[in-house]
């Protein structure tokens, strides 16, 4: 897939929490104040089990954060000890959708999990979203159930 | 909630690998020839990311195991640096159905994920066993999407 003139796609970096990162997540949730050392504790623990979080951003032609994903690896017993990949958050700026980053993200993540030796990759959306996912060759397996505490 | 008498739950030993941890996975899906170095090397990864995997079994009373559970706990960056509890890989073996086994330990993966600050629990399951997870307090919330390469 080709992203527009200008734009990338590579790994998150530290710096990234002047740059955009949090404001793009937030068209996804609640995302909440996060100061620079809450951040920078968090990336050391993706960085520390980085065999497990691999977190990606696209940016813009000005360097800004666009776009993010995060592709997490489970290793299991099952199928032969295989592992498993889980997309999570993946959100692109209001002001950015429609431009196929979203699409771009999500399939250079399942192309990552495959070549991690992943036989699967798998995510959960909303309603909304499933024809976008089905665009990238997803198909609809199963139900997400949820217990919330807060 | 209650196990039967001489039932317990407790974490995944090492030592499981020659104690029905495997076959009781069988229930579940296709596992596969796994050696018990293979196994090791897949424990060994549990226990060096033990604040991420959380694998449980319970045990009957000759001591075999014939439930298991994973919780995996995944930080994000979303709702003020949360986390999410990740429930996966819930079986019981076919004889010790409806004894309450899959629902005690779901409810304590669910619990364990609250102390440790989950905001939320979430699993996958079939449409089939939507009801047994409504049963213990969860809703659905979502859609699961799944791209396969195998
Ligand atoms: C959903 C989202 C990730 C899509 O990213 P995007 O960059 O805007 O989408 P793309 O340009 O890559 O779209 C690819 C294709 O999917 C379609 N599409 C995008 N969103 C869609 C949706 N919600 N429903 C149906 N189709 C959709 C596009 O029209 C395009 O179709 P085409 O191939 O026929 O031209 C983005 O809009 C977003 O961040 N939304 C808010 C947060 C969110 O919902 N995240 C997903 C959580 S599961
Ligand atoms: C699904 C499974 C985990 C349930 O465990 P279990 O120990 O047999 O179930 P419990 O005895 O704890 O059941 C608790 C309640 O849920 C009900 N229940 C169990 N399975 C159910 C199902 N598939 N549909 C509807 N209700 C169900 C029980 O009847 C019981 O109801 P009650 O409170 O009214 O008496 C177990 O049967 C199993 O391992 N099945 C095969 C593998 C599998 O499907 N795993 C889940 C993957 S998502």
């Amino acid at each position: 897939m080709t992203l527009p003139e200008g734009y990338s796609l590579r790994k998150l970096k530290e710096s990234d929490y002047d740059n955009q990162y949090i404001d793009t997540l937030k068209v996804l949730t609640t995302v909440g104040e996060i100061s620079s050392s809450q951040f920078s504790d968090l990336f050391k623990h993706w960085e520390a089990n980085s065999s497990i979080y691999h977190p990606y951003v696209i940016t813009n032609s000005v360097g800004s954060v666009v776009s993010t994903g995060m592709l997490l690896v489970e290793k299991k017993l099952i199928h032969g000890c295989g592992s498993v990949g889980h997309i999570e958050d993946i959100s692109v700026a209001s002001s950015e959708q429609g431009k196929r980053l979203g699409s771009t993200m999500v399939a250079h993540l399942a192309e990552l999990s495959k070549e991690l030796g992943c036989y699967k990759v798998i995510l959960d959306c909303s309603e909304h979203n499933v024809k976008f996912y089905e665009k990238g060759g997803f198909k609809n397996e199963g139900v997400e159930m949820c217990k919330r505490f807060d």
